[in-house]
């Protein structure tokens, strides 16, 4: 069973946006069987969309269209949609609906003609009910090959893929199952990895791919089989996982598909040790605070934080003594640890977390090289703190130190 | 002058990676009047790769080429290359120098055959030197088609695009100039703009393109044209970018290609005027502080934040009183005005943002239905809030919250 992705707009064209929906897409039709044999990027102009959906049409079973949905005249896709398949549009009375809903409930201004055009849809579709946005999504099929098309806003895009298109793929399409296995190794390089486990790879069964996958500091090995007997796939690639893991026992860290975020890891321990947390923040301003928060659980764990930007809010607000910062100056372990033993009282939690640093570009209030960082962790048994130095631009300072507050805080809290 | 990117490898069909690289293609090879025509992602397969190589030389003159370049097995583009040219791979000695340089310096392990295999290029190929990895990059040409292929390693590919790329096109192809002006502009939803500029669009020059672009809580306006005369496309396009301002005078707030955000342009309205500003979260959890401490010059104006996410540490920490919260709950207009005005006071600023809100997916301590958010401002002259009802997911509620906040702040800051 095999999809090609079309995704349609200028914008991915001239390099103003990075397409991101196509992996999301590809990522949710394989673990239904579907492989995407191309992805393809093209301009809102009939001719190319027209040719695209033709070439497209000669590849795969499945067409799975992005992007061109929207009220204006740029947009262009559904009327090209409506010629492919020599087919009219026409109002469909339960989207109109939709739009006058979403209307009311988030707009609360006229509705336009424009928006009430966005019900029209063509005649052969079957509407895909988008209750995130006014665009409708379309199925269409067409001598056993068929066609949808999504908006290309990405929240809308992707509740359409997993409440509609998913079920119903799943129901037409008898596909087999589709199984990737990544190891996550580091310490090792790309040719160093692949020299020790040339015998191994030498020997692997047709049936699983191998891929190797360098990043800065990690590499991912991937083995991925497909067939329709699932628990053979899934038992074959375990037996190769067990004879390649002893290679690499002191590199592999574990796998890429069980990787949860250290700070949902973070957020699942404490909630269930009925521990609190507490962050405060100079140089990662907010950032680390928004990891947590980012997960709905949180406030079981999660008290809150401070961003101490200024010198003076770190006094004022946090209560750290004047003397230590002209002392030891703002950026440094000292006022670190002493942040950190601020926001727990203050917070009243059993862990806190602080970070100062100088992310860059320029030098700020402190002497500290820029892109050195202090992060310290407090908690009943006491503070401690490391010091960082990493490298710019400054946005790679500050996720770089999220990090490492991160895997303190796991390590600190797996000790307790 | 058309180019089209082709994207090679099995991580990006199954959606492990999203594929960065041809977003930044784009953007360089649109600077100097080179379009994208499409953009094609495969397999690291060798038919589809071929054919994929013939499509793309039928439709454009230059065909950039990313992926598959490594030393393993996996990676077979360069060989594919020298296939579809006819040629054979050779041993290029300044290829090798630099691998064995890389690896002294980096890796001080031996160099293995595979690596030394990174060397061979196909023989018709000008090699373009990548000086950060042991992948080459390759240029060849046939029948006036250039072919250049490039490591898939984001950094590598960046610098080869910069250094060698960029400079020799420009010195093969007389490119036409390109220019692409994007209007930010805050509080009008896609079909509400297009209503107000309908006449303006209407009227506007065939060779000047008109795109638009949402996303949460903004809409980006693009005009495009491109032509050989460089100084007649700026003036025709300035000439229109002066009639479309008045018609959204209170809503633009710059240029995307200046690249300033809602947030820089209030830092610098704030640093102007020497006035600080401090924020208060609950349901943005830490971002809006986030956003503000992302620009390196924050520090003269942002003077810090709490994130006061318990209702505990509402109370406690902030000091927002106890029996407001019972009357009211905590997600209101009233706390919100409090948490604002208190923060004003903790951080001694001029200006202070609140929010609280629920961005659920379920119901928190409060009653209020899932989306609501209450944002305040309190400045010199009193504070005030605003309601909204946002529609989930939870990230887009923090980042509707967030952009109103925002919005709310700079017309504050404005009227000051």
């Amino acid at each position: 069973m095999l999809a090609e992705i079309i995704t349609i707009g200028d914008e991915l064209l001239i390099g103003q946006v990075v397409d991101t929906n196509s992996a999301f897409i590809a990522k949710e039709l394989n673990k239904i069987g579907v492989s995407v044999y191309q992805i393809t990027s093209i301009q809102d102009d009939k001719e190319h969309i027209l040719q695209a959906f033709k070439e497209a049409e000669s590849r795969v079973d499945i067409i799975l269209i992005t992007g061109g949905l929207g009220p204006t005249k740029d947009d262009i896709t559904k009327k090209t949609i409506a010629e492919y398949f020599n087919d009219t549009l026409v109002r469909n009375p339960d989207v109109l609906k939709n739009i006058e809903t979403l209307w009311k409930r988030y707009v609360r201004q006229t509705l336009l003609q424009v928006n009430k055009d966005q019900a029209f849809v063509p005649s052969k579709a079957k509407v895909l009910m988008n209750t995130l946005g006014t665009a409708p999504g379309m199925w269409l099929e067409k001598n056993d090959k068929t066609f949808i098309a999504l908006p290309g806003v990405p929240f809308e895009m992707r509740n359409l893929i997993t409440t509609e298109v998913v079920p119903k793929l799943k129901d037409k399409y008898d596909a087999p199952f589709i199984l990737h296995r990544t190891l996550l190794i580091y310490g090792l390089g790309e040719s160093t990895l692949a020299d020790r486990i040339q015998d191994w790879e030498d020997n692997l069964p047709k049936h699983i791919k191998l891929a190797y996958l360098p990043s800065i500091g990690k590499m991912r090995l991937r083995l991925s089989s497909k067939g329709f007997n699932a628990k053979q796939i899934i038992d074959d690639v375990q037996k190769q996982i067990d004879a390649v893991l002893p290679l690499v026992v002191n590199e592999f860290v574990g796998f890429e598909e069980d990787e949860k975020s250290l700070e949902a890891f973070i957020g699942e321990k404490l909630t269930e040790q009925e521990q609190t947390l507490a962050v405060v923040e100079s140089c990662t301003g907010g950032k680390l605070a928004g990891r947590f928060t980012a997960n709905s659980g949180a406030s079981a764990y999660f008290k809150g934080g401070m961003v101490s930007y200024a010198t003076q809010t770190k006094i004022d607000v946090l209560g750290v003594s004047k003397s230590i910062i002209d002392k030891y100056s703002v950026v440094s372990a000292q006022v670190a640890e002493a942040m950190a033993q601020q926001a727990r009282q203050l917070f009243k939690t059993d862990y806190a977390v602080a970070t100062t640093g100088n992310a860059g570009p320029t030098k700020g209030d402190a002497d500290a090289e820029v892109g050195t960082v202090f992060v310290a962790i407090a908690s009943k048994s006491g503070v401690f703190s490391e010091k960082f130095i990493f490298p710019q631009p400054r946005e790679r300072v500050v996720n770089k130190a999220i990090s490492m507050a991160l895997e303190m805080l796991q390590k600190e809290i797996l000790k307790n």
